[in-house]
C-alpha cells in the first residue's frame, strides 16, 4: 500500500449519538499487547495538589464544528489533549529525543525548552536527547543532552539550538538509529513534509513492533496546516511583518509615484500577507496564492496600480511568496527546479513583480519609484513573542502528555481553542496532492479536512480585506465560479468546522 | 424590578434537539412592530462579489462547550455574529455614536477606527459621532465628527482619541441626549461597569420605544469577562509586561539577595500576571487575587522567599493588583474608600508587599535588595500589537453588523474562536455580586456563566504555572476544599464551556 | 571659472597667533552694502531670561584639531554656530523655505520640525514654506505652509513630510523661483550632491545680489561627510542594522555551514558597516569600500570563508553596498549605468557576492546554506532615535541662528562636539573628485580636508575591527603601502583634526 | 593629609608654549624604579599589520577647550589614551581583576566583555578575574574566571554578570586581597563614590610600593561626571525614557485634566530629564536639581499647571529624582536617612509631587487625573544600545592600553571626542563637596573642573529647553543672579572647555 493510499485511509473512528464521530489517534496498545501501565506521577506533584480533576477523561473530545444549527448532527471530533490517569512509561524508562526540521520559525526554542522541562518537571524523566540538524542528525553521532538547565534561556533566542535542515529523511536508517540508541519517545517538530516523514517513522516503528511513541508538533510559519487553529510563530511573524510594511509605506509616501513592495512568507497560503495587511491598514493591495491575478488587462494589477498612483500618488503592495506562480511559470516556461525537500523552488515573485512593474511604467513613460523589501529572514529569526511563548508551552506539554499516555502517530494542536490529538493524515497532506490542490479541485466533495489550510477567498475574511484595501478582486466571474465549487463544503458531516468565513483561525488558540 | 433582579433574569431562549439551548439577544423588532427591512448594501459591494455566502444564516449558532463526551447533551449556544441578508436601517438613516469609558486599554483606537470604517465602507453610513470623555460626554456639547479620514492613523497611537472617564452614568440624561441628537445606533466600549450602564440605557430605550440599537464592545485589559475567549488589548498587555519582568530579573540577579517585584494589572482576576509569568520563565512566584496567601506561617510567602533566596540568591515576584486584598484589609482595617466608578480603591499591594518584605528581613537581619516596578501605565498606554489590531477590527465589524441587523442590548465577542452576540446579563455581572463572589460562593450551583472570568486555580493552567515557577500553592487543604466547591460546575447543561482547565482562553480568538 | 575650480579655492580666512587659521563662511554683508541690523529678539524671550551670555561672541571659533603636541601651531578653526547679538532680518520680513533632497534618512522630519519651530519660537518668524519633492519642487506650484502646529508630531514618523527626489537641479530656475516667491532664507537638507547644488544656488544669488541666505544641513546616512563629527540618522541606522545582523546570525547558526550575509548602506564609506559590526560582535567578516579584497587567492575572501566555516560551522558577513565595486566592474565590464542624480548605479554587491559564494562552494562540492538580507529600506525609513532627535534639533537651530545672523553659503554641523559653520567647499566634494578618490590619490599631499569622510583603514579603529572579527585584512603589502601614502596627512597645519585613528567621529556630537 | 586635601592637590602638570598645560596622570614608574619595559605585542598582531602608526605618541594631548578666540592661551590638556610602543607588563605576567560597583547602568556587561577581550586579544593576557558583588567581593572567595568565551554574549543582557553593591569599601582589606591574590591590574567600574574608593586604593598601593595599575572606568547613568563628554549608558537611558514619556502623554491626553508625571534618574544633575524632554517634544514641564522651583506663588509650579491645563486640557511633567529636594526637606524637616553608600536617601520627589498636586486641586475643587510613572528600574536594566556598545568598547580598550602602558590612578573617557586619561581628582569630587555644591558655591572662582557635571541653567541648552516646553523658569531674579555667579568660569585658563552652553556633551564621544 502506498503512502498516498494510507494517507487517505480513514483513522480509528468512534461513533456516538446524534451524528457524533471521533477521529481517534493510534496508541501503542493497538499493536503491543499486555503493556503495563503506571499511575501518573503528576498526582504526587505538590503544584497539582489543589487541582480538582487534573486528568483528562478518556472520552473527552473536542468538537471540530463550532458554528451549528439547531438540529445539526454533532459531527467530527478529536481526542482531547492532556494528562491521563495512567501512563505507559515509567519515568526512568523514558529515553526521549527531539528533532527540528525545515525552515526557521519563531518559537522553535520554546517548544524544545518545554518538551524538556515538561518531561523533567512533570514526569521526572532524565534522558532527553537533542538530534542535531534535522532528520539527517539521526545518522550522526553529534547529539546534545538536554536538561532544564541547558535549555533555561533558549526561548529568548530566535532559531533552534538543535539546528535544522531540509530533507534527509531515510525512514529505515532513522528507525535503526532510534532502536540502536534505545529511544522510546520521538518528538518531531516540523512542517507538513516533516509530519509526513513522522508518519512514515511511526509506520515503520509499528511494523517492527517497537514500544516507541512518535509525537509530531506542527510547525509552519505560514499557518497552512489544516484543522488546528493556528501554528506557533504566526503571531510573531505578523507582528514583525509590520516593520517592513511601515518602511514600505514611509518610502512610498516620501517620493512621487512611490511604490513600496513587500514580499512576505506563504508558499501555498496567504495568511501572513492577509493578516499583516489587516493589522497594518497602510496596504493598498495584497496578493496571495489563493487568488490569481493578471498583470495586463482591464481591472488587473497594472491598471489598478496606475489608478491608485493617480489617486494617491503612492501605494503599498504586499505579496505572499507563493502568489502569481502561474504568471511566473508562464513567463519563464521553466519550473523544474526543486529544493532539497522537494518543494519546488519558487521563483521570487517579489523581484519578478518589481521588474514587471518597472518595465510597464518605463514603457508608458511614467516615472515611478519602486522600493522592494524582502524581510523574510528578519521575520523568521526573531524570538517568539509572549503570546507564542505561552502557546508553544501548551503545545509541548500536550505532546508530552500524549506520548506518556501511550498515544503515538499523532500531532497536537488547538482545535477551537482546546488542545487535541490529531491523526497525522489529517494535518499532513501529501505534497503531490498539495500541488494538485493549488490549481484543480481533485477531490470533488470528499475529505475537505485533508486539504491544507488556505485563505478561502470566497469567504468573508478575504472580502473584508478587499474592502479595507479597496483593491479589486482581480478574479473573472468564471474564476469565481470555479473557486466557489472548489471551496464548497461537501456534506454537513464534513463541514469545515473552522468556519474560516467570519472568524479567522490564526488568533484562536490553546 | 431592580437592576440586580433583571440581571439575573433569563434571556430569550431557543430550544432544539438533544439538549440544544441558545441564549438569544434582544432585537428592535421585539418591541417595535412593523419595522421595515432593507436589503443589505454589502451585496452590491464589489469587494464582496466573489463571496459565496456572505450572510450569516439566521439560525447559525456558536456552541459554548467544545470539550464534550460522546453522549452529552448539546448545551448552551449563542447567536453567531455577522452580516445579515436584511438590515433594519437604511444607510442614510443611520446616525451612530461611539463612546469609550473606563481605563485605557491597547486597541481602543482601533475599535473606534473600525466602527467608523465599518459603517462607512460596508454600509455607506455618513453620520458617526464621537462622544467625548466617557458617559459624561453625552451631556456635553463637545463631540467629534468621525470619518474614515479623521480616524485613518489612530490605531497607531495608544489611548483613545475620544477621551474617557469613569462613572458619570445618568441613564435618563443619556437617553435624553440620544433622543435629542437623533442618534439611532449607540456603540459603547468599556468594562463590566460600563456594560451594566449599557444595559440600563438599552432598557430605558426599550421603555421609551425608541428605534435605537445599543451595542456593547467589552473592554477589559484584565481579561476578566466571562464567556468570551479573551478581551482586546490582553495580548499586547502580556507582551509589554515582559519588559518589566525582564528588568526585575536583571535587577534581582545583579545584587546579593536581590528581589524584583512587579505589580501587574488585575483587580479581580490574575490572567495578565499568570500569562506574563508563563511567557517569561524568569518569575519565581506569581500572586493572583484568586489564590489567597499569607505572609507569615509555614509554607507561606515570607518563608518561601527566604528559601528561594537561599537557593538562588535572588528572585522575581509578580503580583496582580488585586491579590492579597484581604491581607491589606486586615492590616489596615479600612477599605472604605471608593473611586468614582464605585470600584473600591484598592490599596497598592505592590507598595504594601515591598514594605512587609523589607520589614521582615530587617527583623531577621538579612540584608536584601528589593526593587519594586509598577509598569501599569506604561502597559496600558501602548498601541495595540498586530494580533490585537486584527481582533479589534473583527469585534468592531461584528458590532456594526449586529446593530445594522436590528439586534440591540448585546455585547459581541469570540466564543471558541467564532464571533457571537451575547446578552448583556451574561457578561456584565453586577458589582455587588462581583465583590461577593470574590470571597464567598453565593450562588451555589446556579448560573455559573454569570460569574466574571477568573483564573480557576483548581484547574490545570494554574497547576502548570505552579509547576513552572516551582512555588508552593500557599493554600491550606481547607482552602482547597472551599475552592473546589466554589468552582464546581453545577450541572452538565451549565457546564463551563470554556474549559479553562487545559486550555487558556486568552489566546483564543475570532 | 568652473564649479570644480571654485570648490578648490580657498575660503575667507582669518589668521591669528601661533599658527591660528579660521576658515570663515560667507556673509550677506560681503556683497550687500549698508544692510541694516536689528537686535536679536531672543533677548526678550522669557525662556532666555536666566541665560548669562546667550550670544556667541563674534570671534568664537571651534578648533579642528583636538589631539595636539605641546608646541604645535594652533591650526585650523571654524566659526562657532549660535545666535548673535545682531540679526540681519526682521521677524516679519523673513520668508523662509525648506527643501529635502536625496534618499531617506532617519531624522529628516525632526530637522524640518525644528527649523520651523526654531524660526517661530525663537525669532517670531511666521512665513515658512515647504518645497515639495526635492529641488524639482521649486518649479512646481505645490508647496506646503509649515507651522509649529502642522509639524508638531512629524518627528515620530520616518521619511520626510516634504517628499524628496534625486537630481532635478536647475540653478537658474530655482533662483528665479526664489525671487518670484520673495523667499529670503533657504534651508537645504541633503547629501553631498545636494550641498553642491546649494553652493551653486548661493553663487547665483550672490551674482544677482539678492538678500537671500542659503543654509545647508548635511544629510548622509553613510556618515561620509568630512569635518563634521557625524551625520544625523547615523546612530539610528547603526541601531536598526543590529536587527538584520541578529537575524543573519540566527539563520547562520541554525543550519550546517550557514552563512548570513547582510548588506548595509555605504556607497563610498563603510562607517555603518564598521560600527554595526563593532556594536554587534556577531560578525565574522566586514567588507567596506575603503578596503579592497579579492575572492580567489591565498588569504582572500573565499579561503577565509572556508576556514571560518571549518572552525565554527557558520559565519556572518557584513558588506557595505560600495564594497568590492572593482571586482563587480571587472566581472561585468559594464559600469555605465547612472541613476538620476548622476551617481553610478552600483550593481548590488550583496546579490553578486551571494552568487559568487554559492558558485564557489557548488564547485568544491561543499553544501552551504547562504541567507542574504538587505535591510536598507527598513533602516532608512525608521523614525530617528532619541539621540538623533536631540542632534537634529541642535543642527536645525544652528542653521536658523546662522541665517538670521546673515551668514550664507554655509553648512552647519558639530566639530569636536561644538556646532560650527563650515564653508560649502569643505564638506561638499565634487562628484568627479569623489569617484577619483576612490581608486587613486589625486591630491598628493594637499587639501585633505576636502576629501569625503572615509574609514581610514590604516588607522586604529579599523585594526580594532579586524581584531574583533579576527578576519584577515585582505590587503597585500603593496596595497598597504599605497594606502599609507594616500592617507598620509600632508602637513601639520592641515592635519586631520578629526583624529579618526583612535576616536571614531560618529558618536561625537553637538 | 586627609582625602579631601589630597583630592584638591594638583596633579602632575606639564607646561608648554602659549599657555599650554597638561594635567597628567600617575605612572608606576613614578614610585617604582628601574621597571623593565617590553615591546607592545600589538605590533605582531596581523589585524594591525596595515596600521600606519598604531602607537600614540608620548606627547599626544587632548585639548579641553574647543571653543577658542584668536589669541587665547592654549589652556588645559589631558594625556591622550591609546596603546604605547612600550608596555610595562609582559603578557603572561598580567593578572587582572574587574569589579563593578553601585547602581545598574546599561553597558556594564559590554565594558566587562571588552576589558576581557581587549586583554586577551590585544595583549595575550590569560588571567582575568571577576570580583563578585562590588568592593565587598574583594574579601570573599567567590570570584569568577573571565575568558572571551565566558563573556561572549553578555553584552546582549542588561545588568552586570559580576553583580554589584553599594559601599563596602575598606581600603586596606581590599589592597591586602589584591596582594594576596597576586593581582597587578585592577579595573574598577563605578560612579563618583566608587572612583573616590579607587583613588584610595591607588594611594595605598603606591604607599606599599606595589606594581599594580589601578584604572577607573567612570559609570554614571546620570552623566554627572565632569570633564568627560558623556558617560556610558546615557544614550540608552534617554532612549528608554521615551517610552515612559509616551505613556504619560497618552494617559494625560485621554482624560480630562490629565497630568502625566514621570520621574527620571538624576540625583545631582538633570541631564537625563533634560535630554529626554528635548528628544520627546511631548513634555510641558521639566524639573531638574539645578533649577529650584516653588509650588505656591506667582509664576511657580502649581500656577503653571493650572494655566497649562486650562489651555490644553492636559500636561506632561518630567522630574529628575534630585529636583526639589529643598522643598521636600522643608516640608519633612528630616533628611537624616542615609543609604549604605553614604548618599542621602532622597525622598521620592515623584510621589511627593503627586501628593502635593492632588492636594492642591482637591482644595481648589478642580477634578484632575494624575498618573505617576517611575520607570527607573526599567531604564537601568536594559542592555545598551548600539551606540553605547561601541562607546563601551572604546572605553574598555583605553583602560587596558593605559594599564598595560604602566599608567595608574587614572580614569578614562572621551574629551571632545578623543579618549584621554584623566587624574582621579578631576572626575571624582568628594561627597561632602558635592553636597555642599548643591546649595552653595563654596569654591568661589577656583577649580571649576573639580565640580561634578551639572546642567548649567544659565546657559543656552537649558534656555532651549524652556523655549521648547514653553515653561517658566521658576527662578526669581535673585536666584538668577546667584546662579550666574556660581556658574561663572573663574579664569580663562580654567575655563570650562566643555562649553556646555551651546553644545551638550552627552552625545559627544570617543
Amino acid at each position: 500500500m502506498t503512502l498516498e493510499k494510507k494517507m487517505m485511509m480513514g483513522p480509528k473512528s468512534v461513533i456516538g449519538e446524534a451524528g457524533y464521530v471521533m477521529e481517534d489517534v493510534p496508541h501503542l496498545g493497538d499493536y503491543l499487547l499486555d503493556l503495563p501501565t503506571y499511575s501518573n506521577p503528576l498526582q504526587d506533584n505538590p503544584a497539582y495538589s489543589a487541582v480538582k480533576q487534573y486528568f483528562v477523561n478518556d472520552d473527552d473530545a473536542v468538537v471540530q464544528k463550532v458554528v451549528v444549527h439547531k438540529n445539526d448532527p454533532k459531527g467530527m471530533h478529536f481526542r482531547r489533549a492532556g494528562s491521563r490517569q495512567k501512563v505507559f512509561f515509567e519515568s526512568d524508562e523514558v529515553h526521549a529525543c527531539i528533532v527540528t526540521c525545515g525552515g526557521l520559525c519563531p518559537g522553535l526554542n520554546t517548544v524544545i525548552r518545554e518538551v524538556v522541562c515538561g518531561l523533567y518537571d512533570m514526569y521526572g524523566v532524565r534522558k532527553v536527547l537533542g538530534i542535531v540538524g534535522g532528520y539527517k542528525g539521526f545518522y550522526s553521532s553529534n547529539t546534545i543532552n538536554l536538561t532544564p538547565k541547558s535549555v533555561n534561556d533558549i526561548h529568548k533566542k530566535g532559531g533552534t539550538i538543535l539546528g535544522t535542515s531540509r530533507g534527509g529523511h531515510d525512514t529505515s536508517k532513522i528507525v535503526n538509529s532510534i532502536e540502536d540508541r534505545g529511544i522510546n519517545q520521538v518528538y518531531i517538530i516540523g512542517g507538513d513534509g516533516t509530519q509526513r516523514g513522522a508518519a512514515l517513522i511511526y509506520e515503520e516503528i509499528q511494523k517492527r513492533g517497537l514500544k516507541v511513541a512518535v509525537a509530531g508538533i506542527p510547525k509552519t510559519i505560514d499557518n497552512d496546516i489544516a484543522v488546528i487553529d493556528k501554528s506557533f510563530g504566526f503571531d510573531t511573524a505578523v507582528e514583525e511583518a509590520q516593520r517592513a510594511i511601515n518602511a514600505a509605506h514611509v518610502e512610498a509616501e516620501s517620493v512621487e509615484n512611490g511604490i513600496g513592495l513587500v514580499k512576505l512568507m506563504g508558499r501555498y497560503s496567504g495568511f501572513i500577507a492577509m493578516y499583516a495587511t489587516l493589522a497594518s491598514r497602510d496596504v493598498d493591495c495584497c496578493l496571495i496564492p489563493e487568488s490569481s491575478f493578471h498583470l495586463e488587462g482591464k481591472g488587473q494589477l497594472l491598471e489598478f496600480i496606475e489608478k491608485r498612483l493617480k489617486e494617491n500618488g503612492h501605494m503599498v503592495i504586499v505579496v505572499a511568496e507563493g502568489a502569481g506562480q502561474e504568471l511566473i511559470a508562464e513567463s519563464m516556461r521553466s519550473i523544474s527546479h526543486k529544493d532539497a525537500s522537494g518543494n519546488k523552488l519558487l521563483l521570487d515573485i517579489g523581484l519578478w513583480l518589481s521588474h514587471k512593474i518597472k518595465a510597464h511604467f518605463n514603457k508608458t513613460k511614467v516615472s515611478i519609484n519602486l522600493k522592494y523589501i524582502d524581510p523574510t529572514y528578519m521575520i523568521r529569526a526573531v524570538p517568539s513573542n509572549a503570546s507564542d511563548n505561552v502557546y508553544c508551552t501548551l503545545l509541548a506539554h500536550s505532546a508530552v502528555h500524549g506520548a506518556m499516555a501511550g498515544y503515538t502517530g499523532f500531532t497536537t494542536g488547538p482545535v477551537n481553542g482546546r488542545h487535541a490529538y490529531i491523526p497525522f493524515h489529517v494535518c499532513a497532506v501529501p505534497a503531490f496532492l498539495l500541488r494538485a490542490l493549488l490549481f484543480v479541485n481533485l477531490f470533488g466533495k470528499q475529505r475537505i479536512t485533508e486539504m491544507p489550510n488556505k485563505v478561502v477567498i470566497t469567504d468573508r475574511i478575504w472580502a473584508r480585506l478587499l474592502s479595507s484595501t479597496n483593491q479589486p478582486s482581480f478574479l473573472s466571474s468564471t474564476d469565481v465560479e470555479a473557486k466557489r465549487d472548489e471551496d464548497e463544503p461537501p456534506t454537513q458531516l464534513l463541514d469545515d468546522g473552522k468556519d474560516r468565513c467570519s472568524t479567522p483561525p490564526p488568533n484562536a488558540t490553546p
